[in-house]
């Protein structure tokens, strides 16, 4: 079952104004056409914006559009990259930015109470100023909110250490399609009553109900952190660092690699402090008490030595930013190889890693596109971006067949088709290629119980 | 919809016999009273129970039980306190003694791939030995096993660095009753691929599905440990000891605490190191590499001293396991007190702690009874035992009274009735203090979806 709304009548117009007074609602051009996109570049037209700033409107939006049968489409900041955000179905878009406030920062409960529409970070800043932590950072922290790190159980460099957004919602208010409110977990670290429905709205990327408040759990901020670039000859040779540094008995915050492709397109890019030869890149980092990070970081240095780099890099404290500056320029310096790109964020089991590169840099020889892999070595989470040139005939042809063969490697390593970003609009279709039948039912099955006439975020289902 | 089974026709045991011949299978009074109780004492008749030894025997039993309207009750060693494992409603015992292979260690993947039936302790010192490491540690990890520790994701003294079971879980197969497989997860670390059916297993207590077989995430083996024991004026200061380990950057592997009670049933007991007038304990662990947690324990030593201890006794590696000792010995010691006891393992925000101890004291006092509070600090889950002598008149029920103020003011501070041990049957009928119609409908729900004619672990719903 599924509706879709290009219109509303008269009558709810103004019961959605009533709602919503004010400038909490928009039904302009303008405002439709800029919040049906998201990070995907993918859009489709919603016939109405509105901006909520209390759980109580929310509950009385979704108890409207229940009974009217009008779609929804939970939106903040759209950094989504697989069409998350695109109101497909038409309906409503209904914006979490008007619902920005962290509640209360408790430095004795180690939690933090926010409103979906925080900013990651802006919060992380916040409790940071109190002493304490919270790990998860997306690439596009700087910009993403909470709530859509929630709805999409947003990964991040740290997960190495301290695991991905699941790990930190200790409980969550939200507000079911037809107006009931719910509270699942709470603010305990530790909850087992009933089942865990608080990871299953985790990542369910505003399908199941709408997410009004949550509670994070916080960590003692460390200390300090200390950073390593190294170089290798290689791939394979990046890896053994990689695993001497586990050896060690060291579990590094963030573990991040970088391909040849990667290096050459950070090369034209920027001035690189690596040596002409160096084929993979590791960039390490540690964090704890000043004196810890100091020892792990000279006994860090010395296990990847063992693995012969081609240069080694450390930075303490404030003089590792620099090191970072090369890993964030990957996105807009892959753009040097070419125009346009696909842009896959696979998972495979570790060790696989170096299988899986491999077979991604022969799929895209195959195709004649260049293929660059980066990214979180740690838990096996590559991005890969198929590079191609949109103006030239069967290149975006070539770029999606590449994405097929990717995906196949990808599964036949015991690997995943999305490790952070979702599957959306754009990955929705492969689904079946990854689970089955039974599992797809049953998925289809909870939301059904959750959102009975499939209001919430109609058109990503997993096909 | 509930059936009760306390007799099989002679076709439906011929047809069980067919699927685990010879000794797999068992009707005697001895092996059905045997496996009829668990760690909470009470107890129920089954009709059959049944050792599998693979997932294709799995699969045809839960195909028959779901023909055959037969309840199926999962059952390891029954470590469970809540009666989890209790056959209420008669039917089968499915033993998971006989899936008891570690299937892989996989060094490079950091992952291990175990049979349910796995003992904790023998997972732990399999993968320490390859130089890995698997941080849940549940109290009775030296005879739990995996596939109970899954299904109630059981916590443990770790979990204030490393989290809990739910952390460590990366995939799950598992059979529907009706006896259909699902594969959920997977062996990567990310993965966002649907809804998530992983995490919604872990801890349905064996209501959903049957776990034959998971692949759990391992971090490296840490180098080193050490432990601090030190004592307090009272509970008060012990907590300022902590919040001060917390305010310097430190993330403890463990933090335990022990109140006045705890500590004189300890002194009665053993020969203890504190001084008298100690009315508070602390009791913390941190690891990682040598030098990191040689001078981090330096560095903890100084922040706890600045909270007047009456006491401090520190150990590094194999020195710090006297340390520990007084802590495994509680549950005996406590006897020492009252000859039965009213056990609760509720959870409330850290910050709260304080407050819910002296409250807990004060429900004792209120009732005549003595109240011993220790646990697990770092994540707020307090072990209450409420001691009384169930031989005098009245005091097994004082003792119940007792039990529901115990909840009554956990849920004031904003906690849970529940942090590691689940409801099962001596908590299931507190839910509805806890949970609301709509998140009691919500689970109900789900649990209709994977089971719709209740046979997995029938009698343990929440109410």
């Amino acid at each position: 079952m599924s509706f879709f709304i290009d219109k509303l009548s008269r009558s709810q117009r103004k019961q959605l104004e009533k709602i919503f007074p004010g400038d909490q609602c928009g039904f302009t051009k303008g405002e439709l056409l800029s919040c049906g996109v998201d990070a995907s570049r993918l859009h489709a037209l919603p016939v109405a914006l509105v901006k909520p700033e209390s759980t109580e409107q929310v509950r009385r939006l979704l108890e409207w559009a229940q009974k009217n049968k009008v779609p929804v489409y939970p939106r903040a900041r759209a950094t989504n990259k697989v069409g998350g955000c695109v109101p497909v179905n038409g309906g409503v878009v209904v914006s979490t930015l008007g619902m920005n406030r962290i509640l209360e920062i408790n430095k004795s409960d180690f939690t933090v109470r926010v409103q979906p529409g925080v900013v990651t970070a802006q919060l992380q800043k916040a409790v940071e100023a109190e002493g304490l932590f919270y790990p998860p950072d997306p690439a596009s922290y700087k910009i993403s909110t909470i709530g859509g790190n929630i709805s999409t159980c947003a990964g991040g460099m740290r997960a190495v250490k301290y695991g991905v957004t699941r790990d930190y919602v200790l409980g969550l208010e939200a507000v079911l399609p037809g107006g009931k409110i719910i509270h699942t977990g709470g603010r305990t670290h530790k909850n087992v009553v009933g089942l865990d429905l608080t990871r299953l709205l985790v990542g369910s990327a505003g399908t199941l109900a709408f997410i009004t408040e949550a509670v994070l759990k916080l960590l003692p901020l460390p200390e300090t952190s200390a950073s390593v670039l190294c170089g290798f000859k290689n791939i394979t040779d990046a890896l053994k660092g990689a695993g001497a540094v586990f050896g060690c008995g060291i579990l590094p915050t963030a573990m991040e690699l970088m391909d040849r492709n990667t290096i050459r397109a950070l090369e034209m890019h920027s001035d690189v402090p690596w040596p002409d030869g160096t084929g993979g890149l590791l960039l390490l980092k540690i964090d704890g008490s000043d004196s810890s990070v100091r020892s792990d970081l000279e006994k860090m240095s010395s296990a990847i030595n063992e693995a012969s780099p081609t240069f080694i890099e450390k930075g303490l404290g404030d003089d590792q930013e620099s090191l970072w500056e090369l890993r964030r320029v990957i996105s807009p310096a892959a753009f040097n190889l070419a125009p346009d790109k696909q842009g896959e964020d696979v998972a495979v089991p570790r060790g696989s890693v170096p299988e899986a590169i491999e077979g991604f840099h022969k799929i895209g020889e195959r195709y004649g596109l260049t293929v660059l892999c980066f990214g979180h070595l740690g838990d096996g989470n590559i991005h890969v971006s198929v590079m191609y040139d949109g103006s030239e005939k069967d290149q975006k042809g070539l770029a999606l067949k590449a994405k097929k063969d990717i995906f196949r490697l990808t599964l036949s390593l015991g690997g995943t088709l999305s490790g952070e970003h979702g599957m959306g609009l754009t990955k929705g279709g492969y689904a079946r290629m990854q689970l089955s039948e039974t599992e797809l039912t049953l998925m289809r099955d909870i939301k059904n119980v959750f959102d009975p006439l499939n209001i919430m975020n109609p058109g990503k289902e997993l096909k």
